[in-house]
């Protein structure tokens, strides 16, 4: 049995027309954004918004400005079609596929910037990525004006960087983290998985592997920078190119963990090169 | 007769739920942020609300990242009291008026940019401030929801960078502009004027008397750079310290107008300084 075909809106016009109209009608509405290329990561977010509301929004839109020049964009994998197809199984109710034009009209000149929490990790090695991304996600929230958003713990900085710009800038909209969906031998489902070679996805893993193992550690009371060294270690031995990062950080503002810190609220986040491709996981630490 | 004294909300939460129940009746809701110290200039603001919208708030909020280190952000004059009574007799309906911990909460990181329209003019005098003014504009308009948002033409670069962002970030409300308010000798209201010691007064419609040779001059065919020179010259000779800039500009982005600019669409802007007290004013050139 195939699900009807998923109706699609171009244009912010249309979106807030269909989203207006269930608003009217007393339903609760549900947003998750995503570049497309789905995998059950993704689904799994579109499942989870369902269960906070009545109808669920997902959006396919692949950023340009979150896309530094020498990175991913012209390469970043599209398929609306099979996209489309995916969603409507998962119980999407409208696909929002708008045009880099729509998005970003003649004269556009305003960026939203999150200090702090957006500045390590992703923001050192990306250093233009997060304004991209805080940028385009208040635009997505304010044209779709969902009751609650959904976005994954597979991007755990940005996740946070979410929760702090909907905060800072009083977006009305519930901002919920969804778990990270695994293949069976840990590794994060991810778009990019697909750049991988053959060799690459069965070294892949090992990225997943050293987080747990660092977790353990952690809990049985490895000290921190020790931790990170034997995380980084175990990734360069399984093959992995420059390690951008293995750190422990607090899991709200994503600081350095201080004498203070708890472990129950900090999580290790990694990101490496494999080949051509960089993949990024993370883990709470205490869970 | 006395007006009935003005319902005031304090927080995001009391704002929104008075809101949130004039549209739920099927209200038009208006609103006019200003930074208090009222004059007939904000009043006017309320009063062309009025006739776009069923109810107005106005907020009174002196937003400090807006004012640099050594600006007057302490010496800002404010008089609630005065103020509510004022917006009452305006026809407002309700004042929103929120503490600084309200509008920036510990751990506050997030800042709305606009490049472009925001640099030139006052960009360049006060580095900082447009920053700061789109941000909390941001916020307010996110926090009250508006149909309708007025602001007045009096700062007339701010109003443009506030079209900007309303249209980049997808803000779904209209914006109008409201004409400035002249004392009968020409000067632009403001609550700055308050700043000004007596012999300064009478100098001070000075500013405008520029700005309506200028454009008068343009008209008849002077040179831009011409008349903006003499424009500097009327206003040193009259006692002025440093002028800003006087500057002809296109009235939308703000960009310097080029053999293709249509005077119809032009705007000429001044700053500059009296004693101590910065005073700013702007005309269309066409009009």
């Amino acid at each position: 049995m195939t699900a009807p075909p998923l109706p699609a809106a171009r244009t912010v016009e249309a979106l807030r027309n269909q989203v207006g109209a269930w608003k009217a009608a007393g339903l609760r509405v549900g947003f998750t954004p995503t570049m497309g290329a789905l995998h059950e990561g993704h689904l799994s977010l579109v499942r989870l918004a369902r269960t906070r509301a009545d109808r669920v929004v997902a959006s396919v839109f692949v950023n340009p400005t979150q896309f530094a020049p020498g990175e991913d964009f012209e390469a970043y994998p599209r398929d609306e079609a099979g996209d489309a197809a995916l969603l409507a199984g998962a119980g999407c109710d409208l696909l929002y596929a708008p045009t880099v034009s729509e998005m970003y009209a003649p004269g556009f000149s305003t960026t939203v910037n999150v200090a702090g929490v957006s500045e390590p990790l992703d923001g050192l090695a990306r250093p233009t990525h997060f304004a991209g991304v805080a940028t385009v996600v208040t635009k997505l929230l304010l044209q779709c004006a969902p009751h609650v958003a959904v976005f994954g713990e597979k991007d755990y900085q940005q996740l946070q960087v979410i929760r702090r710009l909907v905060a800072d800038l009083d977006i009305p909209v519930e901002v919920i983290g969804g778990p990270t969906v695994r293949a069976p031998d840990g590794l994060a489902l991810s778009s990019r998985n697909a750049y991988l070679t053959e060799t690459e996805r069965a070294v892949a893993p090992v990225l997943h592997q050293a987080l747990v193992q660092a977790t353990a550690r952690l809990r049985q009371g490895g000290s921190v920078s020790h931790v990170e060294a034997q995380a980084a270690e175990t990734l360069a031995a399984a093959g992995f190119g420059p390690v951008d990062y293995v750190e422990v950080r607090d899991a709200g503002d994503l600081t350095r963990l201080g004498p203070g810190s708890v472990l129950g609220e900090a999580r290790i986040l990694a990101a490496a090169r494999l080949g051509k491709t960089r993949l990024i996981d993370n883990l709470a630490v205490w869970s």
